[in-house]
């Protein structure tokens, strides 16, 4: 396929009107073709009224439509086949293994939210059968099921270009739910982003889905997003990206006459816990699988293992003196963007110029254009408790080590953090009547806790959070990974003593869907 | 029990140091004693500091001993007896049989919460076993369960001084999800705030829970609340009231550096929908059953069906002639309060001086004091569609019938709504595909949509959705009765590779909670 540099409207593919967007080969520096221009206030409009549109027809889509719908678009996205593969390698510098694997998680994860759809849990069907004999006053017939909230605005995340963009974990998951999409593709991948789009554009027509299902909008800065979100047909909005583009976006949708909820992913420094007996019989080991995922796909995942603490010891000072080896020894990795490599060149020389902070490791220095360094940085706990801004995300391969003088140190540096993704503890045996006292807190801080393992990896399945309380995320109460992501997009309506013939399939007496219904309270299949 | 006009701050009660309260008996118009002193800034962050420390070992508390607690509190409000029944007559003019029945409204619904506590469902149990196998990589053991959020702010409102107050359903709710509650009681109903605050105190004693669980505080005007919801300990809001008041809580919440979720109802008109073969073969009965919903308490309820909406016909003619007599005929009614009569003679006032608003009847004139006439107005849907002033609520006694040229009519009347906690159809066979066109608009308006009934009752149960889009409610992801409610208080998290001495008991492999458990996304009992 040629890309043709537009926006997709509908089923249309229409030239914008606005600043000029190229991505940038952040290997060799160099603008890609084909230029794709900004979108107008007049684009936005009509995607959401299409959007609108659609919805009339696709909230009421059966479970098979909508389930059968994803599927499709996965297939359309790996018909696009290797094309879809070597634009996103030329857009973000991220390499073929990674990106295969990136291609086969989105469509996983596409098939996954089908098979949600077509189990039919989210409709969360409860019934309360009237009862006419009771004293002092009958009940009446009460039924509630889940119906979708609406059209739903993404932002494409710059580094997940498949998983969390154009039919990432927000598009599958609100489509999941009944909702249309708009998505505002990231300026830093618009030809992957017009390659998946194109796919889910075939597979709405296929599927003989109305026109307004899916839209996809280029924009530079904010003005593209902030219409977006600022249109009345939106009712959600999902995002990963900064914490200044999620707190602008939450202020946005409070502002609207009727206020809508906001799901930005805004980042995390995913702390690690070093227990006293995990450092003293495996700190060697922890060290090396310390630093492999530090520099995982150059340190650009939202759970990068940025924090490290620990209690100042010979075994902490062991630790630090391999992972310092170790960054010494990585090699330098090309980022994602010209702006993101900066942002992390900024940050890591902000942390070396600390007067707190001491630099313990860099990497090796690349020859290409846009390579990122490791970085590994040492303070104290009272300098870090001292200092709120050491808690600033550094957005690549770069980790602050907190000593602490003790366990009572560690517990307040715990009580400290701002909220996060994920939390970390490395532990053995000996460690858990430590780790059970440091728990509480930090299932207060985050929305997943690990043991002995590293968070950079988050799997798809059921049990997944991928949230975290503010500012990790704008909303704890939800996750944009798994299962449970579907939530977000839903809310309930209760029908009373509705006629049989006016009630929703998922309502009716004999269960024609054949959901899980709660009746009375008690669960029946 | 001697009222001692006191804060209930954690086990103590304490004098306020404020602007006086004092209840007055609207019946009589005549001021109650005691007086209530408001809290200070420094009682706010005593009940909040109190309620963190307890939340440090309740967050963690059994099922079993959360269910007591629910329990002991509604035996506690029980044996304050007759004490109770009569302060609240005297401070909301309510009737005794009205506030016996809210007693065992409000008792009902603390042991729902204990039932919905034990049962467990709750929790949200979700594991997706260990793959070690998997190719091309393991999976690692992930395990979900819901916590509670942190210390809640619950605001009582003036229309339930039981139900909806110190110990209603935002209350229970909270308790029920592991929440420490302080409570902002309302001005109109100190004395009856006092004595349930009382027996839930006695509750906490009883149980040997810890002091901060439960505070009552109280204080004139914005300032104690706004200084309950800005404080950081404060983790999510629940509040029954006006739309002012709600949106200015949930501006503070959203201008505190960590925004908190806030869980307004803010009213609703409760538009009914009268179909035309309802309205020729039972227009008659409807006029009345709607006059006897509209006069039910004065008109006091957040579900009072203050919007008629028909198309213009014989039948309607009729209709509203019949409705007009029976308003007429209906006995003047005390309201809550001086403020809220005020309110309600000014919105009457308004409706009835509007150049397109007709008014059909009123009722009797009271010869006591703040008594509420009730009242009937008519206007077109076309002045109702050009004029959004007409959707305002009147909280009392009145509602506005609108006539519709047709049901297309109809529809754009139905589109143009706000949000709302309740929408009606009343219908017979004949009008199932008016009302199946007209029903997707509907639920997207509103929470509950009922058939030939009236939305003043509002069932416990589990199937209930009272809650609504925006304005109703602050968001219309969730419901304030009934079983449901509990959600708005919990988040998820999820623990990676935890080992099993680590995990919390809902989660440990053999499932010594008994608790339903999503496993690898199939229900296990």
């Amino acid at each position: 396929m040629t890309l043709e540099g537009k926006l997709l409207i509908g089923q249309r593919a229409v030239r914008g009107s606005q600043v000029e967007i190229r991505a940038i080969d952040p290997t060799i520096g160099e603008t890609l073709t084909p230029a794709y221009l900004g979108a107008s206030k007049a684009d936005v409009e009509q995607a959401c009224a299409l959007a609108e549109e659609a919805f009339t027809t696709y909230r009421e889509s059966s479970l098979d439509e909508r389930a059968t719908f994803l599927e499709t678009i996965a297939s359309e996205i790996e018909a696009t086949g290797d094309e879809l593969i070597e634009r996103a390698m030329a857009e973000t510098g991220l390499t073929r293994a990674r990106l295969e694997g990136e291609r086969g998680r989105t469509c996983g994860q596409l098939r996954l939210f089908a098979s949600v759809v077509r189990a039919g849990k989210w409709l969360d069907v409860r019934l309360d059968p009237a009862l006419p004999e009771r004293q002092p006053q009958p009940r009446v017939d009460l039924r509630q099921r889940h119906v979708a909230l609406g059209p739903v605005a993404v932002f494409g995340a710059s580094n997940f270009p498949l998983a969390f963009s154009v039919a990432g974990g927000d598009t599958a998951s609100a489509l999941a739910a009944g909702c249309p999409v708009v998505v505002k593709g990231h300026s830093a991948h618009p030809g992957t982003s017009e390659l998946v789009g194109r796919a889910v554009q075939r597979a709405v027509a296929k599927c003989s889905l109305p026109d307004g299902m899916f839209s996809l909008l280029f924009g530079l800065g904010n003005e593209v997003g902030q219409a977006l979100v600022a249109d009345p047909r939106i009712q959600a909005v999902a995002f990963t990206g900064s914490r200044s583009g999620g707190t602008t976006l939450m202020a946005t949708a409070r502002s609207r006459p009727r206020p809508i909820p906001v799901y930005a992913e805004m980042g995390s420094i995913n702390p690690v816990f070093l227990l006293p007996g995990a450092l003293e019989h495996h700190g060697e080991d922890i060290a090396a699988s310390f630093v492999t995922s530090l520099t995982l796909g150059a340190g650009q995942f939202c759970t990068n293992p940025g924090l490290i603490i620990g209690i100042q010891s010979p075994e902490l000072e062991a630790f630090i003196d391999t992972a310092s080896m170790r960054v010494t020894e990585s090699n330098a990795q090309t980022m994602l963007s010209p702006g993101i490599h900066g942002a992390y060149e900024h940050g890591v020389e902000a942390l070396a110029a600390h007067p707190h902070v001491r630099q313990v490791a860099r990497g090796q220095a690349g020859s290409g254009s846009h390579q990122a360094r490791s970085g590994l940085f040492v303070t104290s706990a009272s300098d870090f408790l001292a200092d709120s801004a050491l808690q600033a995300e550094v957005f690549g391969p770069s980790a602050l080590v907190v000593e602490c003088a003790d366990l009572s140190e560690m517990q307040r540096v715990a009580a400290h953090l701002e909220g996060q993704l994920t939390v970390t503890l490395q532990m053995d045996a000996g460690d858990l009547e430590v780790a059970r006292a440091l728990l509480p807190m930090l299932e207060r801080k985050a929305g997943r806790v690990l043991a002995n393992g590293w968070p950079t990896g988050v799997e798809m399945c059921h049990a997944m959070v991928h949230g975290g309380p503010f500012p990790a995320t704008s909303d704890a109460r939800t996750t944009s990974v798994g299962s449970a992501a579907i939530r977000r997009f839903l809310r309930p309506v209760c029908y009373q003593n509705l006629p049989e013939h006016l009630l929703p399939e998922s309502l009716k007496d004999d269960n024609p869907l054949g959901v899980t219904r709660l009746v009375d309270g008690k669960r029946e299949v």
